[in-house]
């Protein structure tokens, strides 16, 4: 069993995201995560250059005020402490000054606190016996709270109040605004003269502050940063450098402001400037080791830990798109990161605080990143979230914004009811060269119609049974006209676009690949897409990991899991063959050498370390460990792990509650679950053996096993594959 | 003539608000405003606890863009100050770093800079020979500039693109976000021992930072403000203080942090503190001298210049509603110092920062400051600063605001299309003991109806036609409404509200006088109103100085002068005598002593000195002097001046274009104005003989008078009165 343990008694882990019984900073929800990624978004810098988003920025309530009523069963004193300027209310008496003590009588007692802050956000931490600050607390921006001339006060039945919004700020003396991502030293692996100075190699694509031993003299010092050695060395179209004035008499250990990424990193120092060791503080953002896998096959091994680090070195404040260039978050590459997540260290706090910085606040004035398609991500995200996480608390709060984002959409349509790109509006889909982006591009309305039905989804998860109606009626609209105006029964595939109210010749893979996972063909369509579309050569190639992963997708959806272990193996091979320590925005195996690096017209444009790139983790644990939810949170779940070319396989994935454990070979299943209704999936040449439960025979070689919580099922059988 | 010169050779002063040939910092228009607005209200404690507004405060945009084009005669360099991170583009071509000096060619430039600034408002200050920024420059949250996979640039054809906004940071030095009034030092009058402490007595009310010569010693100092004796020595009732802990080894002057309203202040050392004198630096916002009074009634001159000083002190950062208690910026306050202003210092920038304050960003979630009455002030403020000011390019500015409000109105109207207080509306109307607020409130429909009028008028202004009818529509459909539905045949009357469906009984003075100035009403329902509302003393009277200023304007528009001038002098001559040295926020002369200071159920509660006290200067301005613009910006204009019970007066009234100078006896006017085309109006009993040229003879004893601009025209008559 290597090194993970099947573990027979099992400890339900209560993870700290679904209950804590302790104060924590409160803010008024989705402002934090505003102001914390316009600092994060914002550091981007290219070759020294400071290098904003160009998208609206939103910011934080200057003031908010919190409240919450408590039935005290004994006198307790409570230490307030604020963001901001504060003042406090008990049941309706306001204390003098801004008390950081404060004494409360046993019995009702309503605390309303207002907090003033215009350059962080206002936020609150309580501590006391019964009273302390969490996500059960009310905000709101506005009170209304007037008296009239005889100084008796409004009522307040006109203000909303939301539940606040918190992270992992337990202690007083961590206020919000302070906060860093941790960082640990780390050493490189070969520092050598070249040139008029050094190169340094930390031995694989790493991201954090650089630190200089001994900093000493009086000059400028100029840092060139490569993800390649090539681009470190490419002083005059590196993507990213400083260029520092040293002044030092005296030598001093010295880390630089503005963290980095790099593998390799050129260092010419100027006038008296010297240096001993160049190392690093490495920066990362901590996350549980949950999501496992190992197989038989060394190179999946290494996709899958390469995947791994793609995905730690991504994973920050927020989802981030790749660690050199943007450092933005952008919502089509953070959707992938969020499922890639839930097979691996299932952080929903960050899953969270990333929906809740890409929907920013009203007014809507463009879509998500200005992307038509990110912002029908960012509606897909959500039902997604609720159904690895099963928290229907953050569906219930992110609703009325998933609304207004809806009314935007719907309000963009053309006098076909058809989505096309108005000014402003980015039509993404891929980075393809020569892609029409003209007309009603198919892709989009199916975009549109999937936001739309994961809209009724979620009305009906907050209860909301008019709004589930109205949408699954657009959603049924939409559906019609898709296959209308764009299924071309010639081609047996969906056309890529309808311009001027006629369809276009021009056949892609991405409408023809989300369909199949979708699930809105029938046999003789799915057929079709397959030959004609997914397997079909002439039909132009998809080049990104970004894509790639949709595609795959769809051809594990058709069954095609041994075509899809083989593209596996040799497009995220490929690159570790090409020397990849981390997996890369974009990659075509025709290109040679340093041809690779090039993109957006620059020699070193392309990142190397690309979120969308780590999506092996995601395929691996869902369709060849097979495991997924079929209902929130795990409560019930299916488990249909498929071997393909490997010998055995065995990992974990994470749910809420603890880890599925599971072990594959030709001859041998095992599996515990911490969780939920689960069915084992497979099939055998042979009459299986079970050490407990009943199999059942449902087709052909194929057997299901009901699996309970807990309970380690040991599974003999030969394996049939599909 | 006194102090007042009428000049005859005149200079076109050009003033600072409409051309300007220097560098200025500028900013997202409206945010600077919002940001200082913010920092201004939340200063307002109570009883030394912070005491935040309780409508939601905006936030600036974090990352903007600036831009301009430029065809330079000749290479020149420029200079760059920002508030922010930013950086530099020249004409499509970033540049490295954030420079601070650049140095472009001859021929045409092109140049792009972002500023992100999550703490301050985002600002830039350019200076060069042909380069500077000023209003011209365009703004925008958002450039949408992306590039596709080979680096080429998105069309921005979907980004808006504004005038940025400034003020008057003239200098790279003056940073926007460092901006304070400037003060200046100010001695007290009395300062004597009394009980435990010392009594300060500055004279009259004043506004600043207390300050203490040679402080010294260990202990608390109790400092108590009152705007009256009474509330000084009231250490338990007084409505703000000061609780220090001092801790001085060796004498030192002192200036408070906070600036305070107070004639009076009672200081209490305890422990060792001891002090010199207590004197304090008053705080102002400078501006210029312009409007002037001054008559043959002396207890009018101190009415006058007592409201004059009101007016000083109450216009700070923004004009706020009064120094002592709130300090906030409250639309139906504002709007009445906006029209004295008109009559004083002519101040176009605060009107415009105070407009921009009050409008704050979208979205739109509540009425101004919560109160459906102060929404609509403030479109009826917007058209009066046109017609003051010709100030177009502000209108065509703030359009886009005005009309998302005006639509957040109309949304909110009910069933019969009346406005009517829903949940977190708050219905004002005035501080009026069981004023009733229930129902459809027909002062409310006549408010609206106006704010739609002066709709159709800006949208005629700034070129929307369409806009222009639909307003005008809407208009006409709801003074329809109003006349069937409010106006009481028996009565002769509008009733004061609608219940149920059903006209209520009540008659209040509030929609009978705003009627008569907006000119809604024939001779007969004028007749009416005079007699059975206006100069009826059964209808509840009104006792706020914010009221009067109405009622006391529609007894002018009826002819009713001498009338308002005996009650100009009974009301604010009433205060004068109980020793007021600035006007109150409300006054009922049926009160005694210290009963005067009580209001919201607290003693001292009343603000002493409110903006909406100092209506004289308006009410003498238009109506007295008689000078008011009847075309935007006074191309033309009217004065009609009238002696009532005064010998003779004499004033200035600002123009966009330096002052009217008028004096005026009983057989004796003369008048030069820099600006228009005038038309004197008067009545004399014999044949007038002017300088120069022709009076034409109206009606009656009525005369008119042509007036050319530059020329100083002496009129020779027999004062006939009305």
């Amino acid at each position: 069993m290597n090194k993970i343990s099947l573990i027979v008694a099992f400890f339900f882990a209560v993870t700290t995201s679904f209950a804590q019984h302790k104060s924590t900073w409160i803010w008024y929800p989705g402002d934090y995560e505003v102001w914390l990624s316009n600092d994060m978004q914002n550091r981007r810098t290219e070759r020294g250059t400071f290098f904003p988003p160009f998208w609206k920025m939103d910011s934080h309530y200057v003031l908010v005020e919190f409240n919450k009523e408590f039935d005290l069963p004994a006198d307790e004193e409570i230490s307030i402490y604020a963001e901001g300027k504060y003042n406090v209310k008990i049941n309706g008496k306001m204390l003098p000054g801004a008390p950081a003590k404060v004494q409360l009588q046993k019995g009702k007692q309503k605390i309303n606190i207002k907090v003033y802050n215009q350059t962080n956000v206002p936020a609150l931490y309580i501590s006391g016996k019964n009273v302390y600050t969490d996500h059960t607390w009310k905000a709101t921006y506005e009170d209304k709270e007037w008296i009239d001339e005889t100084g008796k006060a409004s009522d307040q039945s006109g203000t909303t109040y939301v539940n606040a919004g918190s992270w992992n700020f337990d202690s007083g003396a961590a206020k919000p605004s302070t906060f860093r991502l941790p960082t640990r030293p780390q050493q490189a692996v070969a520092q050598g003269r070249q040139g008029k100075g050094f190169l340094v190699d930390f031995g694989k694509n790493t991201f954090g502050y650089l630190t200089f031993q001994k900093l000493v003299g009086q000059g400028k010092l100029k840092i060139y940063y490569g993800e390649s050695k090539e681009e470190a060395l490419a002083a005059d179209r590196c993507e990213t450098l400083d260029l520092l004035d040293v002044s030092l008499k005296a030598p001093t250990d010295s880390t630089l402001e503005l963290s980095k990424a790099f593998r390799f990193v050129y260092v010419e120092p100027e006038g008296t400037v010297r240096f001993g060791q160049v190392g690093m503080l490495y920066e990362y953002l901590p996350v549980e080791d949950r999501g496992a896998f190992r197989s038989s096959d060394q190179e999946l091994n290494r996709i899958w830990e390469v995947a791994k680090y793609t995905m730690e070195l991504t994973s920050r404040e927020f989802y981030i798109d790749g660690i050199k260039r943007d450092r933005w978050i952008w919502s089509g590459d953070a959707y992938q990161s969020y499922a890639m997540n839930y097979y691996l260290g299932f952080d929903a706090e960050t899953v969270k605080r990333t929906i809740l910085a890409l929907r920013g606040k009203e007014p809507t004035v463009s879509h998500i990143n200005t992307i038509m398609d990110y912002t029908f991500y960012w509606f897909l995200s959500i039902y997604d979230y609720y159904r690895y996480t099963g928290d229907k608390e953050f569906i219930t709060a992110i609703y009325p914004r998933m609304k207004t984002l809806m009314q935007f959409c719907l309000d963009r349509r053309n006098t076909e009811g058809l989505m096309q790109g108005l000014a402003g509006d980015w039509v993404f889909i891929d980075w393809a060269e020569g892609l029409s982006k003209q007309g009603e591009v198919s892709f989009e309305q199916l975009l549109l119609c999937r936001s739309l039905e994961t809209m009724a989804l979620c009305a009906h998860l907050v209860g909301q049974p008019q709004d589930n109606q109205m949408y699954q009626k657009e959603a049924a609209i939409l559906k019609d006209k898709l296959f209308a105006y764009y299924w071309n029964k010639q081609k047996n595939a969906f056309a890529h676009s309808r311009i001027a109210g006629q369809q276009t010749e021009n056949i892609t893979r991405y409408t023809n690949m989300f369909a199949i996972f979708f699930d809105y063909l029938n046999q003789e369509q799915r057929a079709g897409i397959k030959s004609n579309v997914l397997l079909n050569d002439e039909v132009q190639k998809i080049t990104t990991p970004y894509m790639r992963y949709y595609e795959l997708e769809a051809l594990c959806e058709l069954g095609e899991k041994d075509y899809v272990m083989k593209e596996l193996k040799d497009y995220w091979g490929g690159m570790l063959k090409l020397g990849a320590t981390t997996f890369w925005e974009e990659y075509n195996p025709a290109k040679k050498g340093a041809e690779h690096y090039a993109m957006y017209g620059r020699d070193f444009g392309k990142s190397l370390c690309h979120s969308w790139g780590a999506s092996p983790i995601y395929l691996l644990g869902k369709y060849y460990l097979g495991v997924k939810p079929i209902e929130a949170g795990y409560s019930r779940y299916e488990i249909s792990p498929y071997l393909a070319s490997q010998e055995w396989m065995e990992g974990k994935v994470p749910t809420p509650k603890g880890e599925i454990e599971l072990y594959v070979s030709k001859r041998k299943i095992k599996v515990i679950s911490p969780v939920g209704t689960g069915v084992l999936k497979f099939s055998s040449k042979t009459l299986p053996r079970v050490n407990r439960g009943q199999v059942k025979h449902v087709t052909d070689h194929h057997y299901e096993l009901l699996l309970e919580p807990g309970l380690l099922y040991e599974v003999d059988y030969t394996d049939a594959g599909k």
